[in-house]
């Protein structure tokens, strides 16, 4: 969703079967939260299959690929790498310096924004080398607290855009969700707004069970 | 975390085996991310005993709690009730309505704050009731997009306490991870600040991968 930079998720780490929903549920997050494209170790087909197919039929635009080298690929980024981890600097306490290392902050003096470049959040899966440590330009930790990368991702991404990424608009969409305070209704999303146009109640996705995304996970993953 | 009222994550639903680790990493991000209690379905005593384990090693207060009357609970629950949908209205829309309907927000008129309430926030993890939509005071959607409930509760829950959560203090740790640019380091939980005590390098859990606790919930789930 991102004109002036490209905002890229990479999942460092996979093992097929046990991290299959995890990898999963990172790329969706990626996606719903206002990344522009998520990179998974090659062995994380399926889950690459499951957020294409969100995509699909959601919109986009948002890139899913599949690569082998996520350490040269970390290495080479030449933008700014923010690695999540617990261990890291407290996020209230650095998320002003990132998104002023990407030119994502509000100045005091119209024009004197940072310049755009581009971010690569790295998110754990399994052990992550110590070269990773030093290369990142920030370690940054969603509390210092073990938790979830899920989690850690998804506030961090929220700040990071200072929730704008809530308001973003999709292209290319099959379908889309009416927020409404009671119900579950999916349109077209030809369709204007849910006032206008004829709402199709019932469940978006196959077990239609009306959580965060888990219809969707659940049913591929 | 919280005196004035308890707020309490409810995972509705849970698949043994299948779901061990999203219900292990709901029950994680509730208490690393400011929740007071997490109560699970019956069968997810393997993910309860995870959390507990890290309540002991990092501090609380937190609770854990099993069920098998989840719909009763719900039902018969005094407070508020927020269920995360991606059906729902969105977050950005009503989180102050969430906020003054527990006494979370900030008057213009000191002294005008609403009175505490207590506060349950479900979490789907298979198909909800229909039920559940009419009882629920406030459906939240995080994106009118599928993703995933751990994200989902977490952007809500750093919203719905404007990310004072990050600031908590951890009664009876054990250990506690030192915030840093670049390093792995923990210390024993009565040990006063880094700079001060000698800090022991090392990961803090089995795996000690660094990633937002990915290394305690892969060990345990």
């Amino acid at each position: 969703m991102n004109d002036a930079r490209e905002v890229v998720v990479l999942r460092y780490g996979h093992r097929p079967g046990r991290d299959d929903r995890m990898t999963t549920h990172v790329g969706l997050t990626a996606r719903a939260l206002g990344a522009d494209r998520v990179i998974f170790p090659d062995n994380a087909g399926q889950s690459a299959e499951t957020i294409r197919g969100v995509t699909d039929r959601f919109g986009g635009p948002f890139a899913v690929e599949l690569r082998d080298d996520q350490k040269a690929f970390v290495g080479n980024w030449e933008g700014v790498v923010v690695h999540l981890t617990m261990y890291g600097e407290r996020v209230q306490d650095v998320e002003g310096d990132v998104r002023e290392a990407v030119g994502l902050d509000e100045p005091d003096v119209v024009g004197e924004a940072s310049p755009p470049r581009d971010l690569l959040v790295v998110v754990g899966g399994e052990k992550v080398p110590w070269a990773l440590y030093e290369r990142a330009d920030f370690n940054v930790g969603v509390t210092n607290q073990p938790h979830s990368e899920v989690a850690g991702l998804a506030v961090f991404l929220d700040r990071l855009f200072d929730g704008a990424e809530l308001d973003r608009e999709w292209a290319d969409a099959d379908r889309r969700v009416v927020p409404e305070a009671t119900g579950k209704t999916v349109v077209d999303a030809e369709e204007g707004p849910a006032e206008e146009g004829p709402a199709e109640e019932g469940p978006a996705e196959g077990n239609g069970d009306g959580v965060e995304g888990a219809g969707e996970a659940a049913d591929r993953d």
